[in-house]
């Protein structure tokens, strides 16, 4: 068999919480979930619906977006501009239909998919300053952005299940 | 100063994305903000409430300490029992009221403190029959059932809004 194991994997050492690829791993399997969520909002009820006063799911997603994919970026370029059209904090978000929304989605998978094997081992536990304002060391980091993203998701889950839609399982990562 | 690094951490290696310490600190972080919400339920709304349909914040709770405590004893010492009076697959669950899910909270917090430090290095790599019925390598389990947790809250976050009370901060972990 051929050895398929890349270089940041040979670096881990024998023993450890995780190896980098497995927490990559993790996030994708929860990427894929919010994904469906974001399929299986209709178009309109996606940028309008709100329960409570909240968001819509659209907006929430955007964020999640404009986190993800620079935020891995930024932890390996120290580049932690936003992505072009969709920095959240000044309104400049152009996605305006599921279609979009779902591009830009995949965009980011790919930025993260790219960038995360090239983040040493030794940078998960550098202090950081990230996006220019959150300071902490680079592993809280992440699991902020992950898990920043589970959260709103689950209140997707509400706003599904209020209109009466049924939600993707949230144990199925495939 | 005096070193106050414990033995767990001392096994760990110079470079890694976790340590265990660092996992769990993130995890107790989140329990806070969870301990929070559930004192934020008016107490009939904490049992009641529903939006779409859902169980009620109370009845996610009780899931969430059955699978927290247990899971990281289970994983110490393969006892995958449940907390006596507390397994929601049987419904032999006893609390109440919030006064009484607040103990239970506290509980399964105690058992994760006290249980954490003895999970080895090499057993956050091993593979496990959780609950003896959910296999996979040890550190996903942990990590599911942490993530379980914030999802439900989530949903918890979307009730209280619904309610017109405001939730908790999601970024203030202390």
């Amino acid at each position: 068999m051929e050895n398929n194991t890349n270089q940041q994997q040979t670096q881990a050492p024998a023993a450890y919480v995780y190896s980098p690829d497995q927490l990559l791993q993790s996030w994708l399997g929860h990427r894929r979930i919010t994904r469906r969520l974001i399929e299986a909002f209709p178009e309109d009820k996606l940028f309008t619906y709100s329960v409570g006063g909240m968001r819509p799911f659209a907006d929430m997603v955007k964020e999640i977006i404009s986190m993800s994919g620079p935020g891995v970026r930024g932890l390996v370029t120290d580049n932690w501009a936003p992505i072009a059209g969709l920095d959240h904090h000044t309104g400049k978000i152009t996605a305006a239909t599921k279609a979009e929304l779902l591009q830009l989605w995949d965009d980011a998978t790919n930025e993260i998919i790219t960038y995360w094997p090239q983040i040493s081992l030794q940078r998960f536990q550098e202090n950081v300053l990230a996006f220019g304002q959150y300071e902490g060391v680079a592993n809280s980091i992440l699991q902020y952005i992950i898990d920043n993203e589970i959260h709103h998701r689950g209140q997707g889950y509400v706003y599904l299940r209020s209109l009466g839609i049924e939600p993707p399982a949230f144990y199925d990562r495939s």
